[in-house]
């Protein structure tokens, strides 16, 4: 099937497979979305569908008003969660949502995952936040595009970049990640529930751990991410 | 072999060979069944065959008071339990019943599992609940008969509908789930299992984590089950 | 090559190679043996060896005296363990020693595991015997040798027949398990591991999780190995 | 392509894809190096590689004072440390780095890994070392070289032998382990992992679990590794 879209909704299809790959999903519990900033669109998994009988052209076009643009399924019911940040975060090319195992627990714990090594230095130089969960009057209402706006709201409260802090939980439910592709945002899915497993455990076998030290976080992150990084290729 | 019964003892078989795929027993500590109310009776899996060996044909069909209609093999010693859920509850389709690890460590801490996340609430709206051992004279009698009747008083102690709360853990022993159908009910062992595990991490992550609110438990249940559900195709 | 000796080296060589599909050891950390009564002999794992190299010819014969009596490579290093079991107890057939993860980890606790469910009760009716470590004369002396003794004694101990408790755990150590042949030596192995599992989560979860009740192990017993026993073809 | 490099290159390839094989890194959180003594240089695995891309060729060839001899790729972000081990103790031969889920929790709390068992005790006879994060000088300097002196540092400090205690614990990041080839310090890898695991579990437990007693540490470790060994072939 001959589409202009066709691009992002290979994108998001394999972004969609991958986080089943990487034991991110049970079921369906998940979704990933690609965006097409020229025309203003993101492709976005279909509802209810099992990974294995998903196909490419199964992907649902969505503008950033929740307005469907191509497609025959529905597409998932988190789309107007990520239809709220695409419209509002510019720079961002794709985001991921999951219920995996420890990213959920620490939502559950309603607890920020405090920055305790390098692991976690090398991806991000604060706590990973946890939104608290919203009002009784917003979940009422318009829920999956309000979950947009308590995103948004945590960041402005914490004072975070979405450039520099790539992740967030919410409070009772699980975790939200972007980045420049899609890819990126499943990569961060799979970061948050590594370094929550790790920051979990070490909690367990020393409740009194210290957090990471200033000059570490740095070093970490500047090596990876900073104007003179040296990691990678 | 032509039977009337071999849809059930197709769907019976398919089903008990998806519990094990998703890691829900070991060895041969688990049972799956699906009714045929028509001709009131259930497939149920044999007793102690090992999954490679299992064959479609190897299913027992029995009715609703245990005796045994068709098949050579000895059907699952948990089968009076299913029996009597079939008989009492007119609108369940299959039963499964696993020795799942989160799932018997709950059960086994005698104690109900909170509802804690969107997870647990986008399928049922109360804790999960534990029934508590029986009193010795039922466990000398007819055991397997009386374990049903156990899980049925816990339903009407706790005013708990079957067709809402489509799983029981039973103290000390393990959970039961049922279902539309026996895929179904194997689903909901599988949603069991995976939301044990993430309370028992919540709580050891914040042992005052707090139950979900009232308006985030009615909003997920509503958008995937209610009147105006959104979640699927 | 032909050997009086075939049937248990390959009876051997299959249960050492299920004890390594079944997750239980890593590296060479483990050995199963499987005894020939009629010449009083018993087949066993060469010293580390990996798996992925093990053939059956490589099993190694060795009598109740730690003579070897057929082969060309070094028996396991536990050899004079399994000899010394073999020798006082007449009626097993099979012997397994593993590393496990949560069978060790109970064993460097130092702890029984207590009996909490059902699935622990359908394969034995006490807690899960840990003997205390040996004396530093026995160490220093036929350490082996005297880890045979210590099991024996600690059975001795806690009055326990070797027939009905087919496994205990070796303070500091770990498991060591048997059966009426070496298949059921390793299933042995692998139901103290998930036991050991559930009963690690079971006191996470409840610290004050209750043991089970008599009547329910008496009954879960019965069903299984009792002389109306109704599980199993 | 023929070069003088190709055995540590081949050797240093098939360490790193093993490491990945056993779990022990998540896309590429870890590196392996093999040296070459008679010609001063190692082979390290390029940075930021993926594991399923990785070619042998492109192992990256560097001498003790971190000058490229052979390869068009950046070698990995930690071959500072790599090579002031080498430098320093001239007994080994390979160098790995992960950042496994249990040793890093144990180096994120900071905390030495008790010796509990004799999984433990058959590969080293004291605690693992967990060095402590450096100062803020030392980070902000030649991080990765600074690195291998607080390793050498920490076992100058705590009396301890390179050439027994093959394995160390950086406070905040992760583990290093060597050997006397590059295969030797993934298994070493694995080990720690593994009795990293054990500690964990063994104190959540019992927190009281004793430590091993002496005497059951010198047999094991003499069984495996002393002048009268009798463990392998």
């Amino acid at each position: 099937m001959s589409s202009k879209y066709n691009s992002i909704k290979e994108e998001c299809y394999k972004a969609n497979m991958q986080l089943n790959a990487l034991g991110l999903v049970v079921y369906t519990f998940g979704n990933v979305s690609a965006v097409d900033r020229k025309n203003g669109v993101f492709a976005i998994k279909p509802s209810g569908v099992p990974y294995e009988d998903l196909k490419f052209e199964d992907m649902v076009i969505v503008d950033f008003d929740n307005n469907i643009i191509e497609g025959t399924m529905r597409p998932s019911s988190d789309t107007k969660t990520h239809a709220y940040l695409y419209k509002n975060w510019s720079d961002i090319g794709g985001i991921a949502h999951t219920h995996a195992m420890y990213s959920v627990s620490w939502a559950q714990s309603q607890l920020d995952i405090p920055i305790f090594g390098t692991t976690h230095a090398d991806h991000l130089t604060t706590d990973i936040p946890c939104a608290p969960p919203m009002s009784d009057a917003l979940i009422k209402g318009n829920y999956e595009h309000n979950t947009g706006i308590q995103i948004i709201e945590c960041f402005q409260q914490k004072k975070l970049s979405y450039k520099e802090v790539e992740m967030i939980l919410i409070g009772n439910h699980g975790p939200f990640t972007w980045g420049k592709d899609a890819a990126k945002a499943v990569y961060n899915s799979k970061v948050l529930e590594v370094v929550a497993e790790m920051a979990y455990l070490t909690l367990q076998i020393n409740p009194n751990a210290p957090r990471l030290k200033h000059s570490l976080i740095e070093k970490h992150y500047e090596r990876k991410h900073g104007k003179s990084s040296y990691y990678g290729q």
